[in-house]
């Protein structure tokens, strides 16, 4: 059952020391909640701050103007941690210590796969992102909202929806923008920073990917790989191979995509993506993996030809289901 | 001056068949906003169809059932013309005697290059595509509107707003789309339509392309190229080179990005972008080209290497001008 934004209100008011803790592997949604919940809270005069266990990727880092820490200890004994767009211990497992000595915990999050296992929890899979949830919130707390707080919002919510066109967009998404823009947000420098500052070596690393995708599956299935010796010749890192995957869903008649990524120990990530009917998470749960209908992972223990065939042949078998499922 | 919705609305309430003209190489805007349209005024039983005088894209088909028309004796003597997103002759230079024997011609658009010279004229420069436009007519006209009426302008808003992250999106541009929510329309399905059906040699292009950028400029400049040959070698046709100077351009760094496009009769069209401040329009009117501020084009008639040569000068000369400007 999910406590209601007042309830919600009234603890984080009684509070005055708080960690607020995204996922790892930050993306636009966790830090964009984030920063806009930590902003709010010190403007509530709290001592807040964002506890962080990895990197900030590049394309974020306009969002934090001193409110992330590494430091678990930077707030000796936390009156209350609010996880953010994160209700799994497997989500900040570098912080666990940190988040359980604190006083309470919120969870607030818009995935199904988090449980309402918290002193207090929120969870909205109808929410498009974490960034609605907290905007919601901080209307109700009377939060006297700003140009950055709504930016940070609007960077939660446009990353979280694809730009507004994944199918979990809603109504209240673009009802939430346009309020935004009575803060006066600049949505045109949020997109600038998140989209138009790619690195250079991200681009070739795509180039190099692109020029050597696998179509298979009677046109209804792409692959495509990163190898280390791609990072090497392109001097790109693995992150920088983030966006390949969607870039394969979107080549004509593509309905599921995967990419494969080899990590420097030799295991091999898979990332995929399904455009309109397809569930990718039955193949990642197969393989211990996890992740939503549309966009699922998991990870193989092999040589990567040996994953290539294991995930194209689990593809042919899911898209056949779908095929009998379709004409029954 | 601008005629109110009213006017304009019960003019076309007194007319019987109606021509709908979008400019030429049709964007989402034109071809969104023209269906929505066409279909609005079909519910109210006028004879009206979208006069094309070239192909429609393949990734905007899907707007189009039976509502377009290249036969210009398609309706023997329309009572009266649209001009949508489109008010300059240039704009439909196969199509003016048709316009011109229109009864009456109104004008709907967003160009601040359009001028009221018609019958009437509705030019909203603040309006970010003419969709937005056409929909409050249409709220004005109390048309009935459906789901498929929805996806048109649907469709028209997100191309012309770049997703909701060029400058011109407006809080009305949410406010909008929020509305068209309530219509039932599948916003993900048209993404999918526009953006999630790029053919695989387009893919393979791109691939080909950023795995070959000269950065230069002290990193403020790229440059790329597609050649006759990488055609061949992918399959690809030079349409399918549209997307690649954005992503040249989305470098981070890069103010300038060039696109140099070989033809077939050995000529170089010449694609270029500015990030924030440069001027490239300047550089494409020396080579007798044109365009906006942030986005022009030229042709020249020498090698590519010769061409690379002339515009990596030219944009290193023009990221000096400003840079001087800058510190004066």
């Amino acid at each position: 059952m999910n406590d209601d934004f007042k309830d919600i209100g009234a603890m984080i008011e009684s509070k005055n020391s708080i960690y607020i803790v995204p996922h790892i592997m930050m993306d636009g949604d966790a830090m964009g909640s984030a920063a806009a919940l930590c902003r709010a809270l010190r403007k509530k005069k709290k001592t807040a701050w964002i506890l962080t266990e990895d990197k900030i990727p590049d394309n974020l880092m306009f969002l934090d103007e001193g409110l992330t820490t590494d430091d678990a200890e930077k707030i000796e004994s936390p009156d209350l941690c609010v996880l953010l767009d994160c209700g799994e211990e497997s989500r900040y497992p570098k912080r666990k210590d940190a988040v359980a000595k604190s006083g309470k915990i919120i969870c607030l999050d818009h995935h199904a796969t988090s449980k309402a296992v918290f002193d207090m929890n929120h969870i909205d899979t109808e929410a498009a992102a974490t960034g609605e949830i907290v905007y919601d919130l901080l209307c109700e707390m009377k939060v006297d909202m700003d140009k950055d707080i709504g930016e940070a919002i609007f960077a939660a919510i446009t990353t979280d929806t694809g730009n507004f066109q994944y199918s979990n967009t809603t109504r209240r998404s673009h009802e939430i923008v346009a309020e935004l823009y009575d803060l006066g947000i600049d949505h045109n420098k949020v997109s600038i920073e998140i989209y138009q500052s790619e690195p250079v070596e991200k681009i070739k690393l795509h180039g190099m990917v692109l020029g050597d995708i696998k179509i298979f599956g009677e046109g209804k299935a792409a692959i495509a790989k990163v190898t280390q010796d791609m990072l090497r010749k392109t001097g790109a890192r693995m992150e920088d191979s983030e966006g390949l995957v969607s870039k394969l869903r979107d080549i004509k008649g593509v309905e599921i995509a995967a990419l494969l990524k080899e990590q420097p120990d030799g295991e091999i990530k898979v990332t995929m993506r399904a455009k309109e009917y397809a569930d990718v998470s039955k193949i990642a749960q197969k393989h211990n993996g996890g992740g939503h209908v549309k966009a699922a992972g998991c990870s193989l223990n092999c040589k990567t030809e040996e994953a290539q065939d294991i995930i194209e042949n689990e593809i042919c078998r899911e898209l056949e289901d779908k095929r009998h499922n379709k004409y029954r």
